[in-house]
């Protein structure tokens, strides 16, 4: 395993390695708070920053202009709604409409099937200025369930509903499809959202396994899986775990998170995972008196432990230490690789990608400029993760697949890598 | 609104007015840690303790012996498990099954029914020795959820599925209920489940709700509820609130707790409450090096509100502190009713049940005795709250309707109330 401080100075050489990567950007190239060429910059009045990423699993060379692509349409369609003048809980679920539509993804359209062969699906967002949140599971015949989830959350923002009754933040399966559609939310054919090819080619992987299993150890077919089978199900390109996510910070400060998945492949029907779970998927909160950060982190990997670590609540809450390079990579050693709750977990599956934030001030107040800090970063356990990222000052998205160092093994070591933001605004 | 100091001396006396209390009970009732009268007793090597609730809401004085009817009846199911030596989890398991039975709670065969006039449950279990976890949402035709969420629970233990799946943790809806039936828990013909009486009174009222909204202000209609109505609904004797649970210690320490509701009246089809969520609707983990005390949560109240704040495991993590009555009141008052969460909630609705314990020696190690000092307490924000108590050496429950103190609001004010246990074993 990779101790702690292996990664300490990774961070740099792998985000100059990073595609895309333009030397006269906002994003600073460089961990450390160094000078950035953001005085260089016309100050706007309408800014903001995202970061998504098109899940912590593998991703193969072959497709991995389509992974990239999909990223950078979403940082794009994010950032157009910032310069409108959006919030960042509408920018970020503008990034995972983009996301989900893309047939490359496991979520939305290109949505794994489930042992049924159908597409159930799970979706959150979490608003860090009103700390509403909003959450469906299992949901079918829903084009962008994040949708579903956004309209839960803007739903209980307005408050309770007839006969005193508070309105659900979180809706799973038929209801939740019924709700979406009687809230103006078109249904969509489930067979307009699947690929045959991926369902037949997962289920002859899983019937070979089931063989192999058999074939292995009759008293023990259903427990002792074959490893060679399990990593192929979980490395082939189709992916079994790439939920796609976003963290937005607007100019006001405000954050926000979203996460959106089609579930593991071959699950049982009504498996909800970490994408429709409180804590689990997404997190964002407002920097407050007792927190001097804002934070919003979004989660990809195994659904089912990144459940029982609660992980993006962890990783937010870790944030509030001053280095925050050296507070997620703890986190994603001692509250996740290391977690007591996976103790009996050979490999410890996810990713995360995190922002946070906190105002500055560069420029002397006589000249009415304010500043906001934003640092951003990724790290996985997984094979690969591909995120992109973009300011709504340079409009210019960047994105990269970032991959375990060589010779170390996933779910148990881990990649981290991020990157400095300053968003410059004049003060009306 | 009551402040943090009132309460510090109220448990004695509270405790001294709970019904059927015996002075020669090993429970003693007092909250100080003055000594016991253990010593008197003979030591076993089987036992346990279980603490149990019918719900946090309002308890009408005209079925006030049904619910503490069944609160006993549940605490004898759990010590009937622990004296058979049962491990807690298992006897946290035969206490809510009991729960679930009645017709008086909101879970299982007394549930609640939704807008469409049926019945989805929702339960949750967790077992403080393994971290594991399982729960069932909205889950319809099958008599005791908890039985499910146990399964789930029982079988992820067991490993990796074929092909390398991971065995899911949750599950909701159609696919919860055929998964039970396919791993041999029997469906339950829905009718037999609900009681038309009280689904047509919680409809007639919400219709006369929604007319008052009307009338009040066309422009508004869904949102400017009667508070008149909205308190006759949530105060109403067949119940909004009274979610079940249950938290037990074995007598090698180990703890375990659990949940189960039948959700909000009315509730839309497919809400998932907090009693499917992890953190939220219960809680247990083992001591263990960086905790010096087990811990077992399980709350009740509105779940939307116990979602947002996590309460159960807010509630276990305060748990460590050295005072458990201060830590839990803190967390009551600065967690939830405070929460900045719920800034926008007028009122707070909720209650908890929590356990605490830790290895203690009384004895010399010459005579093999060692102990186990149990705390436990309950505290709730509603009208009023349903409590069983019972340790497997004592063989006697006692049972309590906690009510806050007069003059108090509902949603803004707390009870706190509870007792010591000290469990007492030879060691072989």
């Amino acid at each position: 395993m990779i101790g702690l401080s292996s990664y300490a100075g990774v961070m740099e050489s792998l985000m100059n390695s990073a595609e895309e990567q333009q030397p006269s950007s906002p994003l600073a190239n460089s961990w450390s708070k160094k000078q950035e060429s953001s005085k260089n910059q016309k100050p706007k009045s309408v800014g903001g920053f995202v970061l998504v990423h098109a899940g912590a699993g593998y991703h193969s060379e072959s497709k991995a202009k389509e992974y990239k692509h999909v990223c950078k349409r979403a940082c794009q369609r994010a950032v157009d709604q910032l310069k409108a003048g959006a919030l960042a809980v509408e920018a970020v679920a503008a990034a995972l409409v983009e996301l989900e539509d893309s047939p490359f993804t496991n979520a939305g359209m290109g949505s794994n099937l489930n042992l049924s062969g159908e597409i159930e699906c799970d979706a959150s967002i979490m608003d860090g200025k009103s700390l509403h949140y909003g959450a469906v599971g299992s949901i079918s015949g829903i084009k962008n369930p994040v949708l579903v989830a956004n309209r839960l959350l803007s739903e209980a923002q307005k408050g309770k509903l007839s006969a005193g009754r508070i309105p659900p933040c979180f809706l799973v399966g038929r209801g939740a499809h019924d709700w979406a559609v009687s809230h103006g939310i078109p249904p969509c054919l489930s067979e307009k959202m699947f690929s045959l090819s991926a369902y037949k080619r997962n289920k002859r992987k899983m019937e070979l396994a089931e063989k192999m299993d058999t074939g292995h150890n009759q008293t023990k077919k259903r427990r002792q899986s074959s490893e060679n089978v399990s990593i192929l199900l979980l490395e082939n390109g189709s992916g079994c775990l790439d939920t796609v996510g976003a963290v937005v910070v607007d100019l006001e400060g405000n954050v926000a998170a979203a996460v959106s998945s089609g579930g593991l492949a071959m699950k049982h029907s009504g498996r909800v995972g970490q994408a429709a779970h409180y804590g689990c998927g997404c997190w964002a909160e407002n920097a407050c008196n007792m927190n001097p950060y804002s934070t919003a982190v979004s989660t990809s990997g195994c659904g089912e432990h990144l459940i029982r670590t609660m992980l993006a609540r962890e990783c937010s809450a870790a944030m509030q230490s001053e280095d925050a390079h050296q507070a997620l990579l703890e986190a994603m050693q001692n509250k996740f690789i290391s977690s007591p709750f996976l103790a009996s977990e050979d490999r410890v599956l996810g990713g995360v990608i995190v922002l946070r934030c906190c105002r500055c001030v560069e420029a002397p107040p006589s000249q009415n400029i304010q500043g906001i800090l934003v640092e951003f970063l990724w790290s996985h356990t997984t094979e690969s993760m591909c995120v992109g990222y973009m300011s709504a000052q340079d409009s210019k998205a960047k994105t990269h697949i970032s991959r375990l160092p060589p010779g170390t093994v996933p779910g148990q070591s881990l990649a981290i890598e991020g990157g400095v933001c300053r968003l410059m605004s004049v003060v009306e």
